[in-house]
């Protein structure tokens, strides 16, 4: 591309986002609000304008809160209690789309029915892989990840096995996660679950370690079946081991937007919960969350 | 086979039976003792000389207790928690073939490991499918059978899909069911998890009905990772709708000698519980089990 083509195209491109009102990106920024250029906080849906014709990145601090919209698509809308029904499946993803959740988080039974129930939104289907125990074998983990996105899953979320992790057999855990990222198909994400409450600061190092050693894609606390949820420190801990290359997910007991936005500044970058209209609404938990 | 053939063989065999003291069941049985022929409870040692010799079926009243050295045999020694390390399966290994319970049971990604350990000994490989949310699918489940079994595993603890009883969809469940029992080879045994403490009454009674029908050979209560665990009343229930066709394991908070002979009382033919070593000497519990 010469200078003159590259200038046709920026001249384009500008005209496209200025264009009838439309898209006033560059036309009328309020940077009088005192938002420092944090447009994904300040004006999502005019950075989403930019996101829509291209952009790839966008400028934000650390820790940056979304805006209340913004939230939702922080939000996987989670039901993994083994008795829910169809009809409450049925209901989760209803919620989803009116919500615009990032997307429904619902055991590997219920996979095909969700990505029907969800077509043509753009709520994805999230799964588990080796839910909640971590304890099955690699191979049978990475089966269930393939049959999930057969299914129409595109989010797995798998647990570690934690037993191999505390018996030192890194090699064990780093294999039974790249199962399951060998299975992902093109456009899909694997979230490893460590299962913090079980585990001592130096073992949830090592396991965001040998999460990123085996190409997953987010690290993630908690299983919502076992002794504890998410906490600050635990997200802190984990995006200081991982970077900025890495999603991070708090999940369990994420049951308020006050709890959310700790868990955002602390360095979530999705958020696990069953309590997702809570949050968006931001009311105030006033029983149990996931 | 003509009568005089018949005649002979059955010299040979009582003959053998009461040969050189060694088997002496028909020569000195002590029905003074009040026993009423209750062989298998009374005299535990010469009925398992009759099965040694070709017995297949031995009299016994309902609810019949094993003798102390019977208990382990109804005993599946248990370490289901996902932290569980290589060196506690190692000793779980160590204290069933000690004991002689009837099996370890553990998660598959243990099956192997266990299979090398109890080579040689009486003690059977029990895993565990779909476990414990039996929220995966029913074709997982069954790859997770066969894998399980190439590993090692003879007995097969599967979940049923509780949301789909609870759903009513019980052709759903059966087909689920029979995924496992499909996946069975020859002299493995698929007992049915019905997570009782999430079910109503009904919906017990359905689950068994539902496990008979697929053809599997035991329903059991619980996980030990829901919110309750084996009762009495749960297990006359099981016991009543399934006949004596079937066997019925007690899962779930079987801490000590009482509850244990109480579960078999109730009709009971397996136990599912982590503190074997203290059923077979007869301890009381102080803490929680399972």
């Amino acid at each position: 591309m010469n200078a003159t083509q590259l200038e046709i195209l920026t001249e384009a491109i500008v005209a496209r986002l200025t264009d009838a009102g439309e898209f006033p990106m560059l036309s009328a920024c309020p940077d009088e609000a005192g938002c420092a250029g944090n447009c994904a906080s300040t004006c999502p849906d005019r950075t989403q304008a930019l996101v829509d014709v291209g952009a790839e990145r966008i400028q934000g601090r650390l820790g940056m809160l979304p805006p209340v919209e913004g939230f939702a698509r922080t939000i996987d809308h989670t039901l993994l209690k083994p008795e829910a029904t169809e009809a409450e499946i049925a209901q989760l993803c209803e919620e989803a789309a009116t919500h615009r959740f990032a997307s429904v988080c619902v055991n590997p039974t219920y996979v095909a029915f969700c990505a029907e129930a969800l077509r043509g939104t753009s709520v994805a289907v999230c799964t588990v892989i080796g839910f909640p125990l971590g304890a099955t074998t690699s191979e049978v983990k990475g089966y269930e990840a393939y049959r999930a996105q057969e299914n129409g899953a595109t989010e797995l979320d798998m647990v570690i096995p934690v037993g191999r992790l505390k018996s030192g057999n890194d090699d064990y855990v780093r294999n039974d996660i790249r199962a399951v990222v060998e299975a992902k198909k093109p456009g899909s994400i694997v979230k490893v679950i460590l299962e913090t409450s079980l585990l001592t600061d130096d073992e949830k190092v090592r396991a965001c370690r040998l999460a990123q050693e085996a190409g997953a894609d987010f690290v993630k606390t908690s299983t919502g079946f076992s002794t504890g949820g998410a906490t600050e420190e635990d997200i802190r801990l984990m995006r200081r081991t991982v970077g900025a290359s890495m999603g991070v997910k708090a999940s369990g007991g994420i049951r308020d937007r006050d709890i959310a936005e700790r868990m955002i500044a602390a360095g979530a970058t999705r958020l696990g919960a069953s309590a997702g209209i809570r949050i968006v609404r931001g009311e105030t938990a006033d029983g149990d969350g996931y």
